[in-house]
């Protein structure tokens, strides 16, 4: 951590990271309110912020061991729990009953799981496993367009990303 | 880490906390079929396997930074984010409409601040602020006394302790 910049230099990563989970928490609201394409619209902007907060924090020069903790636990909110509700609540619920819940649990269960993987690992060059950003952000992608997707591929994409995240495998970062 | 122990014996914790966010999980989807005393308890047996995992690891001699990670993101959810919601959709929101959404959202983040620091900070023996398990824990609480507490208080909580969760007192821990 670069303890030298000003404190209101030094929070602004963390304004983004947070904008990330406020999104998120909204995007679950909506969800709620059955505004399917807003809940998947504020996710892929929670995406967005997450994907500012680390650049400006390596820009800024005010990494920050903090910042890494709560960029993690909003993803959880953002790419891995709001995702999958959106998707039970939009879909599975009427398609698989049940079946849907145990679907959309593991889909944040291993969210959660490759989450605290990586950040024990502290690797920054590459991501092992497809990383939760890609597979909350690619499930509200699909989203939009549920008017011409068949809702069994919605299925089998959750359970292939879920499967992704826990995997061991590299993906190369694309920024630096 | 200890890691003499087999694989199957080393995991047991982490089934615990995989427990606490499943039941934060699901009170969400209670939430949002509006049971929501169904939920306020699934929050509270959160708290439960939440207070286990950490013992269940020292009796064990598996602690390990996995687990603290795996502990923290499940916290969010279970303890932020789902009691934030319960309370929004079953009081604030036809009490307060959007500032409503205003007094969760901070909440939730407030709970992913304090997350955040205290994983930094690495205190064993005390609590720097109010744990976020307790602030949700209470929220879920007192939701099941929904038909005898008027609606202010619930707003008043959430902002109370949303507010000690990122204060800086110290809260000694009663557990070892």
């Amino acid at each position: 951590m670069n303890n030298n910049n000003p404190i209101n230099v030094r929070i602004i990563p963390s304004l983004f990271t947070l904008s990330n989970l406020l999104f998120g928490f909204i995007s679950l609201l909506l969800t709620m309110d059955g505004k399917f394409k807003l809940a998947a619209g504020l996710i892929i902007l929670s995406a967005l912020m997450d994907s500012m907060d680390g650049k400006v924090a390596r820009k800024l020069s005010v990494s920050s061991d903090f910042g890494k903790e709560l960029d993690s636990l909003s993803d959880l909110v953002s790419f891995g729990v709001a995702p999958a509700i959106l998707t039970y609540q939009s879909m599975l619920q009427a398609q698989l009953g049940y079946w849907g819940i145990i679907l959309a649990s593991i889909f944040a269960l291993c969210g959660a799981i490759r989450l605290a993987r990586f950040n024990v690992l502290n690797i920054n060059t590459y991501f092992v496993g497809v990383p939760i950003t890609f597979a909350g952000g690619f499930m509200a992608l699909i989203q939009l367009f549920q008017h011409i997707i068949p809702w069994p591929v919605y299925a089998v994409c959750m359970i292939i990303l879920a499967f992704l995240m826990v995997s061991t495998f590299k993906v190369p970062k694309l920024s630096k």
